[in-house]
């Protein structure tokens, strides 16, 4: 450690890592990744170490993987896989941030990282590090400014969310609810679609797998969709495109029919056609052009959970290692809520 | 004539009609149209009967006889085809329109209609019909709503057309010219690509059919595309949503690529995928719903045509009769501008 740094904890020669071994050629496999020990990185002049607690996976990484261009950048093999997590600084330089501190940031998938100060968020350690990746994280976030910003979702208007248990999914729905629209929320099982309903409060859940799915999707939709949350695109947003209103609004959040694979689909049928009769706006989104008001919609986010109409829904698991398998279940669909990978518990 | 009633006019026992014979199977034909005479229409209490002095053909009619739901609804074969037409009246019931008005409405591709009142718009009869069928018609106002409200083009953005040459695309192109952005139009032949520099002063005029209509559209939009209006959909809808700049706007007017056929195309790559990447927004809109500002979009038309800025492209039929090959070659791409059928001239 350099003149200056302080080092209170014991901190180990190495730490793991999980690699990209090879981008993946169809579905997405736990062999892709590959998990190494590495020497323990040693933060350059006005950086800090940071050791991760908790991490987070969203399906809209894999399209990073499939090569071709993504906001998240195109990621090789041999590199650590990126991702964001909850971290606690272990070295500081005597900035702003102090030993101890829980923050927020590119923690990536391995046991410490060193970070640049300012790409890092200061949390309060009294909330779960799960709600600070989850309910309060980029995907509550994405949720809270899709509905209202995207959406603009109105009291009385029927709105309508796919891949409505994930992670983005069941936050919005939630935030729809609260804005006092009629929420249909579509999930990929029986069990999904009802926990919707009996847990989280949606009006309807649908299993879009299930035999009489278009039966019922007209059915849990008599005066049609005025706002359909899209994190899915493929089948679903086809399907939505043909129930929408007048002035109806498609939120487009997320494609993740189309992630786990190298070869993606056409476009849905109903595009530009339906959009035209139908006056329809459809809008593509990602919450970092939102980034000065994260604050506004975390307070928004807390303020629902305190008076408890937002219930966060996560599935969690233990250990980095376990990180290939989790995101292999978020794009099977086995998961609900945020998936949560615990790091580090102290 | 019923009391009350004048009839100043030599009027006819009988008049032509073009009625729906089939609809149309695969790619429109002329005998998907018959000719027939029929006892002139008399009109009933407080309707007006009107002579049809010209009538425009929409691209969009098309998708009305695919049989499926559209704006324009389902026609049936045995009835006369629906269509936008300036018209004279010629017998009226002493209201608000007198006998030798000239009248913009729903003629239908005959030669007499009987009309509501209401339904008609007065003209201003120093202005040429096809002007009142193209640049000032729906067509033209179109274009304007469209640019304006939808695209909402700023100087210096780039903005490109597709359809260019036809009766919505060279005027859209002409008003966000004259609202200062770069415009792009992208035409099916050589000969248009180059009307819409030499004749319309677009910056850049592209023939889609061209073998190397994929690097010259990319060498057309060096700054990407901030604006495109879409008259097409299909391939070219696609092409451009690769090129859309963040925050970039589609302008979901017109699909001609898909009107003539009964097997219409899946939709475009793209979406929504580079919606969400890009931030984009695509909207459908419908002139109609701008009706109480179509007065305003005229004034602001017209006084560009006076200013030199907005020139008016017609391509001329003489006769009824010609309405269906008018249609057949509206629908081909061998017409420029506004299709005018000239029914009846004084």
């Amino acid at each position: 450690m350099g003149v200056g740094k302080t080092a209170p904890m014991a901190l180990p020669t190495e730490h793991r890592q999980v690699l990209i071994a090879s981008l993946p050629n169809g579905r997405l496999r736990t062999e892709d990744f590959e998990v190494r020990s590495a020497p323990l990185p040693v933060p350059g002049d006005g950086k800090v170490l940071c050791r991760t607690v908790a991490i987070t996976i969203g399906a809209g990484q894999r399209a990073g993987l499939q090569g071709s261009a993504s906001y998240a950048g195109a990621p090789e093999a041999g590199r650590v896989m990126g991702g964001t997590g909850v971290a606690q600084v272990v070295s500081a330089s005597g900035g702003r941030l102090r030993v101890g501190d829980l923050v927020w940031g590119q923690t990536g998938w391995q046991e410490y990282s060193v970070q640049q100060p300012e790409a890092l968020t200061v949390l309060d350690p009294s909330v779960l590090a799960s709600d600070h990746l989850g309910v309060l994280g980029l995907n509550g976030v994405t949720a809270y400014f899709g509905v209202t910003e995207v959406g603009r979702v109105q009291a009385g208007e029927t709105f309508v969310v796919s891949a409505a248990a994930g992670s983005v999914g069941h936050v919005a729905g939630q935030v729809a609810k609260a804005l006092g629209a009629r929420v249909v929320g579509i999930a990929g099982s029986d069990e999904k679609a009802a926990m919707l309903v009996d847990l989280l409060g949606f009006d309807v859940g649908l299993n879009r797998k299930s035999e009489n799915f278009r039966t019922a999707f007209r059915a849990a939709t008599p005066e049609r969709i005025d706002v359909y949350f899209d994190n899915t695109g493929g089948d679903l947003l086809e399907s939505a495109l043909f129930r929408m209103n007048q002035r109806g609004r498609v939120v487009c959040c997320g494609v993740v029919s189309q992630y786990d694979t190298s070869t993606p689909g056409p476009g849905p049928r109903g595009v530009p056609g339906l959009l035209v009769n139908n006056r329809v706006r459809m809008e593509g989104f990602l919450v970092f052009d939102f980034e000065p008001r994260y604050d506004e919609a975390r307070r928004q986010l807390s303020a629902w959970m305190s008076a408890g109409s937002l219930r966060a829904l996560t599935t969690g698991y233990s250990g980095l290692e376990s990180a290939p398998q989790a995101f292999v279940d978020l794009l099977a669909g086995t998961t609900s809520g945020t998936p949560i990978v615990q790091v580090w518990e102290a």
